[in-house]
């Protein structure tokens, strides 16, 4: 991979930074977000203004460009990535890293007294916008909106935003109607007294719609907003889609209904605007429920003394506590995710040894099998198919220039998720085609062991799922190994691949406490730089667990893998687990074996069937 | 033990709240927070005000008394004790738990609109105003401060504040001389740009001018402030405890000093004004130094502009890596008061069979045992004795009301500690004098699976504490049990037994990393309300730990016990450890014979030692 050539770009970003047609007064840094308008993770190709000015195109990252300088902060799971990618006129932050400076002390440490410091306030959350103004403010500097976005001004052939149809799903896919959605959020609006509530975020867009869309790759989203008030509900989107008969039949457009539960459309761009005038309309004690999250711009709208802000929406909480439609929806994804990994391995074992399998085929085979499955839409997110010291690039997606030939010799190690209309997949598999030396073993083994402590792990009800993060790392510091990476995240229901508001990590953020019906991954890992990369991830859902004591009647929670691919017990150094350790693995095969064979019969995959059974052999310890 | 009649108190409290005399307007509300003027968690009888106006005398908790309610906010260690002794003009509000309102909130639904919530400014802090004052303005009441203490007007027989002699510690105690740690700090203030700092907290004053008091039970502390500039130092104290020719010696006072280490003495009252005049001289970019704990009467003297505000002070940061001075005096301390609790345990066998020892008896008897060594000045806190179900009550402290006779049916913990010279101890067992139930027995042996696995625990350098609690509390969730508190506090050095910055809690409290030298306690429990409490506490030293590789170079880290005081075999369910554990009680019990079994021969003690020799015979796994 060679790195992006931004010199003329850079010089082209600092004209426009002292251009009268653009800015006010010229400013002295501009930040460049990750996100979009939506906060959004994953971004339509418009929106990726970072990656353009860098080349740095991981999930995560902001760069900052002054006079003299060009920065780009990512995490660890990106240091080795946005190396590669960006070219010497970047210097690379890495966060979490003891040194590593803050974007705001960073820019106290470069600026000219009295700097302006630009952001495009749709794309900056109001909550950072805040932390970094008052940071700016202290040392003397301003942070300002900037109202054209100045990437965009030198991206000469900037994609259009997309607009692509609608997804309907009926009450057997989500379980609840939007209807009584609607319903729900507005008994929580009226709980916390507030008159009307935002939506920003395109995943809760479209939970409480039961839309999905396909403006964003892997995430089956669409480009809308919603306003709803005690009384009302606005949807900002744009183009025809609204025209389609079956999304006006599904949102009763044409019916006559309650007034509290019509649906005005109106234009995407007009959401600004509208909330403006909204603003300008309350009423003392109207209050106004947005997402700390906007964008600065929308929380802007409303005068301050009228906004309600919290870190995660009721939709959010809601969204995230899947009922028996989504989980059972859930289960039928994943069986069918892993009909595809089997028949995926299976024709790894024979073809990795011919030496015709690079990363490439091997995520474009992965898909293919995927895409066999019944109600399959798209895959989740880039396949990370990686080989050798591919592996350890954390979040590696495999291209021409990089792209590494499987082999008998080398660890192989697959991310990769689907989209089905009935589910959402993330799965994660170590393998070895040859075998393994006693050293990949025992880091395999530690993962493992880390592994299988989360997904087992008994906690009370009411518990944060930072709080079992370390179990998930306590082999692997045993001997002094880490992972520079959190445990897991929130997996949506047909919706995103990581989504909040629960998660396991180490980084303290606000996490909403686990609870069943919640569905997390378990993702430790270990990686050697320029040596290998392990990873085992399930998909685990929260189910209420039974213990021998209750105390003070709280209650227990505990983990179900939705995730049923075997785990390679060639990579195993039994003697390293302990018979609780080997228990699970046996039982977790065990379930393998049942669920997923008999889909493997259902559909008439043997020859897969056969690989499944040879893989799920019962481990025996030595004693 | 019975309530504190409190009816006729609230009464003249709700007058005072409403008179000319001290308030400009009337207020509706009035908050008495649990500290003093230095946020000391222990403090002089003079500054229990809370415990005056409520009967409630734990070491945490808030009232808040409005026209018609009066509400106390503590944690799970007090729910008993609170509810206990507090009368029904009292409600209990139990932090921590899913359904209690936040204070704020709690106001805000009780209050008339409108309305003026009171409290006295130097004895709240700056950042709780802060979130207070936020809350309270944003639902139309506002948070003023009240000048004259409301308590204090109706607190007709308030003891006088104390003003006892200083000792001073000569460098084979501290390591350090106060002109070095002066040094220090002024390389810490020049690093951050800043040209005063104001020190607040009691202990971190005693530690800088490496004297102690004795204003403050169990805190070798004194009343003062000190405001330390680039060239100046300045100390706020009250007394003629500076006529004392060791003290002027000690801060040569009467010596020909450079003059950026000549000490002015001033008043303690006078920091108010002093801070003040600092605040109006000010240059611009000159900024003073507070913790963000500091009161807001303080905070307030420095204009806002000119304040730099951080959760820990570079000398709490500085004052929690012991050095080697140090942590030799801490393990001299805890060698003396493992022996005093040898002798003590010793006696209680022979003695408690005859029934004639309680709780008051048993901690009366440590105290003695304990101040019969070296250096000893006083205890660290008072002694928690307490047996049968006064074990669940968490902070207990044995008053004749309660006083319980010490049986052999009945489970025994003891939590105590004390000041010497040179170091501060705090230990709990919990021990069985006749045979405990098997249910018992499982219950203690996972308590102790949990201490082990903290003690044990090897884990990055650069690892927040909290990031440990969940390993203490792992065992106890398999079987659905849990306590209500966290798992270990920072121990001071001959200074308080609770000290920040860093501590073992599932409270996501912004803690400092663990580092070598860091000393904590490592403390989970088990509580039965009604029928019996289990502790087990060791003081433990943050030392580095070898392991077998060491990713990215970063070192690990893992704890030593100080503390060397038997833990009862008999109370061990041995079958439920594994080998690891049997081995660490086996080496722990080893190294207990061999260092407090030497002091004990030293001392002449052969019956305790004796004791000690049965107490740590090797447990033996049935295979």
């Amino acid at each position: 991979m060679s790195p992006k050539i931004t010199t003329e770009l850079l010089k082209q970003l600092r004209q426009v930074m002292k251009s009268p047609r653009y800015v006010q007064e010229p400013i002295q840094a501009y930040i460049v977000p990750s996100g979009d308008a939506h906060q959004s993770e994953y971004i339509a190709p418009c929106d990726c203004r970072r990656a353009f000015i860098s080349g740095f195109d991981g999930s995560a990252g902001t760069a900052i460009v002054t006079e003299q300088h060009a920065a780009m902060w990512t995490d660890g799971r990106y240091f080795l990535q946005a190396a590669q990618q960006m070219d010497s006129n970047w210097t690379l932050m890495k966060m979490g890293l003891k040194d590593t400076p803050t974007q705001e002390d960073w820019l106290v440490s470069v600026l000219p007294e009295g700097s302006k410091v630009g952001v495009d306030p749709f794309i900056i959350p109001a909550d950072q916008w805040k932390r970094m103004s008052k940071a700016l403010r202290s040392a003397g500097h301003d942070l300002v909106p900037v109202k054209e976005n100045l990437i965009d001004t030198i991206w000469t052939d900037c994609p259009q935003r997309p607009c692509k149809p609608l997804i309907t799903l009926d009450l057997s896919y989500t379980g609840v109607s939007w209807r009584d959605k609607i319903v729900a959020l507005r008994s929580k609006m009226a709980e916390r007294k507030v008159m009307w509530f935002v939506v920003t975020a395109l995943d809760e867009v479209a939970w409480l719609f039961n839309l999905r869309g396909s403006d964003v790759e892997y995430n089956p989203v669409f480009f809308a907003y919603a306003v709803i008030g005690m009384n009302t509900i606005r949807l900002f989107i744009d183009g025809d889609r609204m025209m389609d008969p079956a999304v006006r039949e599904h949102l009763q457009l044409d019916s006559t209904l309650e007034p509290e539960f019509r649906i005005q459309v109106m234009p995407y761009g007009s959401i600004l605007s509208e909330l403006q005038a909204v603003g300008a309309g309350l009423s003392p004690k109207e209050k106004v429920w947005l997402s700390d999250k906007a964008s600065y711009a929308l929380t802007e709208a409303i005068p301050k003394a009228y906004r309600y802000l919290t870190p995660y929406t009721p939709i959010c909480i809601a969204k995230a506590v899947k009922n028996t439609a989504e989980t059972e929806g859930m289960r039928r994804a994943h069986i069918k995710d892993a009909v595809a990994l089997c028949e995926l391995f299976n024709w790894l074992e024979k073809e990795v040894p011919k030496g015709t399998v690079t990363e490439i085929v091997a995520a474009d085979k992965a898909e293919e099998f995927r895409s066999q499955q019944k109600d399959f839409v798209e895959l989740s997110f880039a396949t990370i198919s990686s080989t050798g010291p591919n592996g350890a690039i954390i979040h590696y997606k495999p291209v021409p220039e990089t792209n590494r030939t499987l082999s008998v010799n080398e660890i192989y190690l697959l991310d990769s998720g689907a989209q089905y209309k009935d589910g959402t997949t993330d799965v994660t598999r170590t393998m070895h085609f040859g075998t393994p030396s006693a050293y990949e073993k025992e880091c395999f083994t530690y993962v493992l062991k880390g592994h299988i402590a989360v997904s087992a792990a008994i906690f009370p009800n009411g518990t944060k799922g930072h709080l079992l993060d370390s179990f998930a790392r306590s082999a692997l510091w045993d001997c002094g190994l880490d992972y520079l990476h959190g445990t897991g995240h929130g997996v949506g229901s047909f919706l995103n691949v990581h989504e909040g508001p629960c998660g396991i990590s180490y980084k303290t953020f606000a996490d909403e406490p686990l609870e069943a019906g919640m569905i997390v991954s378990d993702e430790p890992g270990y990686y050697e730089d320029g040596s290998f990369g392990i990873r085992i991830e399930n998909v685990v859902l929260v189910i209420p667990a039974e213990t021998k004591y209750n105390f003070k009647n709280r209650g227990s929670l505990t983990f179900e893998p939705l995730t049923l691919v075997p785990i390679q017990t060639k990579m195993i150094d039994v003697n390293l687990l302990t018979e609780k350790e080997c228990n699970w693995v046996n039982e977790y095969h065990q379930k393998c074996r049942e669920v997923v064979g008999a889909e493997l019969e259902r559909q008439g995959r043997h020859e897969a069937l056969g690989w499944l059974l040879r893989e799920t052999e019962p481990l025996a310890r030595v004693q």
